[in-house]
């Protein structure tokens, strides 16, 4: 816990509750389905990285904390949520989804690498992690998944991770570090 | 096998059994589309905690009590479907759900406290286990998922596991037997 | 490696992948649209099974074979979509879909009972891997999957799943061979 890692993944896992609290505004949810909606998005990547990985039990079972940073930020959206536009809010799912594809991109490549999967794995498992999370929300709230909407968020995703996983692997190695320090 | 907790929970698989192969009805499908929808109803909640907590196989492959279950109560339904109203039928689905959520919050909380997950991760792996049979249920039949719809069974199932986990892990925690005697 | 297994899965794979690209040029997405939906249907049916089997990391991440088999499938998909009348590419599918579960019920069923699951576990875990794939394609492009809309295919699979499991078990053990070269 002492690397860089868990950081941005709290911080990608933030932002993608973040994107569930606000579809479930739009959906007009009451607070238990903000924190269902924030929960699912912000955690279902990792999830299935972690469950396609083999690495059991998942990461939130033992260490909760990511749960408890999607429930505060999903019920901080609940109260604050009437202060904004629809529009508004509805800009802020996208830039949100775009920052959270980002970090998730990179940090489930670092997680994949740092499991000793091979390389193209890694790529193909640094989208999962992004794209999962929005992909179910979507799903739940009954909308056609964002990322076969916008194919641009898999593409820039897909481009990320295979930047990530060559940098990390051939170019300068010496980043494995950043994945290195947070296995546990 | 000698405690309560195996037939709790095949009470709850039975009971979201009925409930997939209810809706199978109202879709008017046939007989295997009632065993399909009867059976991820019934397991599916189950299936997903072992994964996520890394029970592996899944308890069903092990032993498949859970499927032969699954499978009788749907094809009794799909024999019997017609002697009940639409309406009646509406209203069982209700019924049941909320019944099996009952019973596989509690089942899914000790469950994962048997397995040595954290207090707060048991919580949500009892309302996973509740509420995710039912949720694929009604994606796979092109509905919005019920625990969408009506928050009140998602909020049930989180005070019925926080219920269970504080009691079970705080105030007596003798009823570890019900989950301590039945470890594989 | 030696066996017939490994390629019995290849030659499912790359159908289901062309089914999910068919899918992909009905909705009219892009290149990336076709890869991801090609290769979400053509390894989503033997991740589902090695994650409910406690294979782990899935087959896929310790050899992306598959990964390159769907992205060459779709890709060649896309290129080559506008040749065909929409209504052969919608009978493709079907056809498609018919081989694909074919193959997916017997490699599906020989691998759980390579894993040593019991005949019925085996027998389901024959048609969750011949179905799922291609119920995750529908759901993700939007549809009703097929495998409820056209409850035939399941029948298929779960009578030719039964088949291939009773002879494996109790008529032709030798058959045994089939599964029992390819463990890695």
């Amino acid at each position: 816990m002492t690397g860089l890692l868990p950081w941005l993944e709290w911080a990608g896992i933030a932002v993608f509750a973040l994107t569930g609290a606000l579809v479930a505004a739009r959906k007009q949810m009451d607070p238990f389905g903000f924190a269902l909606l924030g929960t699912v998005t912000g955690i279902g990547g990792g999830t299935l990285r972690d469950v396609l990985l083999g690495i059991r039990p998942v990461t939130w079972i033992i260490d909760p904390t990511a749960v408890v940073i999607c429930a505060a930020v999903a019920l901080a959206a609940f109260f604050t949520a009437d202060l904004f536009e629809r529009e508004d809010r509805a800009r802020a799912i996208l830039w949100a989804d775009a920052v959270g594809l980002a970090l998730f991109t990179a940090t489930g490549a670092a997680r994949a690498l740092d499991a000793g999967a091979p390389a193209i794995s890694a790529v193909l498992l640094g989208v999962v992690t992004a794209t999962f999370g929005g992909i179910i929300r979507d799903i739940l709230a009954g909308d056609v998944p964002l990322a076969l909407r916008r194919d641009v968020y898999v593409t820039a995703s897909l481009a990320g991770a295979l930047a990530f996983v060559a940098v990390n692997r051939w170019v300068s190695p010496e980043l494995d570090d950043l994945a290195g320090f947070t296995t546990t």
